[in-house]
C-alpha cells in the first residue's frame, strides 16, 4: 500500500513512522509512507494560509497549495483523498478494515483554524474524525488512522491471530490478561488460568469478555449475533447483577 | 502542568512533542513533558513482557516494571494515572477540559497484546479510549489526549478566541471557512462573506453551523440549550428539507 500525507509539519510523523510496527511494516515492504510538506506547494511567498473572509480569529488554509499538493500525488489509481476533521465520519475498526483494502491513500491534515471550504467540496473523497475533541491539527488523527490500517495489512503482525482477537475485531471488549508472577504483591492470578484445563480457560475468557462488554459497552452487544451459549451467559450475568441491587 | 508518559517506544513522541503548538507550549513553560522508557524499570533481563497465563497469542506487559515506573513518578500531588486502552471511557472535549485543570498527569501506554490486569485493578485511576478501533499501542492515543489538553492550557494558543469557537467547544460543528482567492477555479466564496455586513456574516455563520450539525451530527443538538432564534433556524431548515423530499 502507498500512503501519502500532506502536512505543514512533516517532522511530526518521524517518531511514529520509524518505530515499532510501523517501521517493521515498511521494512517488510507492506507499506510505503510518504509525507509531503504543504509549504512546498505554495506560491513564492510560501504562504499557505490567509485571513478568513468575513473576519474572525485565526487563519484558514488556502485552496491552491492543497489542490496543487494533492494533484501532484494523484495517480491512475485515483486514490481516496481523506480529510481528517472533527466534522467527518467517525473512525471505527470497520473503516480501518475498509481502508486496508485500498492500494493507495492520500491524507490531508488541516492545522490552525481550518481550511477553505472548497477543499472539502471539490478535492476530498472522505472526511474522517477520530472523535469529539479538538486537536491542534489533523496530524495525530492521520497517524492514528494510518497505524490502525497498516497493522491490518498482510504480513505486518507477526502472529496472524493477533489482529483477530483484539477488542472490536470480535465485536466485544477483550477479556483480562495475566502474566507472571502468579502472585504480585499478594494479588493472585485467577486459579482457572493456571489450571491447565484449556476448555475451562476458554470458557472463563468468553465469560469475562461478555461481562466486561456488558458492564462497560452494552451498546456493542446490540451489533453482534450472539450464540445460544453466549446469550445464556449474559442472561445469567444480568440476573446476578439484579440480585445484587 | 507536568505530564509524564510511560512507554516502550519513547522516540515515538519526539516528532509530535517538538513541533507546532506542543513545542510552543513547552517554550512558554505552560507544560513540561517527560517520556520515560518502561524498559528502564524492568529487572536485569530488561524483560517487560511475558506469555499470558492460560495460553494464547502475543505477549502481556508484566506488572512489576509498570508499578515501578509509575511509583518513580508519583509525587505528593498524587497525580491521576491514566491508562490508554480501548476498553476505557470515551475521550471527549469535556474530558480534555477536565484534565486541563490538573497539575500533574501520568499516562501509561500499553503495547502489543495488552497488560497484566493487576495494572488496571491496582495502579490506574482513569482508563481512556479515543475510539472503537485498534492501535499497535497506546502511544498515539496518549499523544492525542495530551495534544487536546495542552492546547487548552492558559497562554498556549496565541488568540484566546481560538479555543472557544472550535467544533465541540460550542457544542456544535463549525461553520464553513473561506479565504482568498474569492474565485478559485470558478468556485466562488459566498457573497455574504465579502459584503462587509458583520451582522449578516454572524447570522450566516450561525445558520451554517446549525445546518451542518443538523445534517451530520443531530445527536449534538440534543445536548445544547438552543436560543429561540436558533430553534427557529432549525425548524426552518427541517421544513426546507422535508419539502425537498
Amino acid at each position: 500500500m502507498n500512503i501519502n500525507v500532506i502536512s505543514l509539519f512533516p517532522p511530526m510523523f518521524e517518531g511514529v513512522f520509524n518505530q515499532s510496527i510501523m517501521k517493521k511494516a515498511q521494512d517488510k515492504n507492506a507499506v510505503k509512507l510518504n509525507v509531503v510538506d504543504l509549504r512546498e506547494f505554495a506560491d513564492n511567498k510560501r504562504q499557505v494560509d490567509d485571513y478568513p473572509f468575513g473576519g474572525g480569529a485565526g487563519m484558514v488554509l488556502k485552496p491552491e497549495p492543497m489542490f496543487n499538493a494533492v494533484e501532484s500525488l494523484v495517480t491512475d489509481k485515483k486514490p481516496r483523498v481523506i480529510l481528517m476533521c472533527p466534522q467527518g465520519e467517525r473512525f471505527t475498526q470497520k473503516k480501518a478494515e475498509e481502508l486496508a483494502q485500498e492500494e493507495e491513500l492520500i491524507f490531508i491534515c488541516g492545522h490552525y483554524e481550518g481550511y477553505d471550504e472548497r477543499i472539502r467540496e471539490h478535492l476530498v473523497t472522505d472526511e474522517i474524525s477520530i472523535g469529539d475533541f479538538v486537536l491542534t491539527g489533523g496530524e495525530l488523527a492521520a497517524m492514528t488512522v494510518i497505524d490502525s490500517v497498516v497493522r491490518l495489512l498482510p504480513g505486518v503482525l507477526g502472529n496472524a491471530d493477533s489482529s483477530i482477537k483484539d477488542s472490536f475485531s470480535t465485536g466485544m471488549l477483550e477479556h483480562p490478561q495475566y502474566t507472571r508472577p502468579a502472585d504480585f504483591r499478594g494479588w493472585q492470578v485467577p486459579a482457572v488460568l493456571t489450571s491447565g484445563n484449556h476448555g475451562k480457560v476458554d470458557q472463563w475468557r468468553e465469560e469475562q469478555a461478555l461481562k466486561r462488554t456488558l458492564e462497560r459497552r452494552p451498546d456493542l452487544l446490540e451489533h453482534i449475533q450472539l450464540t445460544k451459549q453466549q446469550q445464556k451467559i449474559i442472561d445469567s450475568l444480568k440476573n446476578t447483577s439484579n440480585n445484587q441491587e
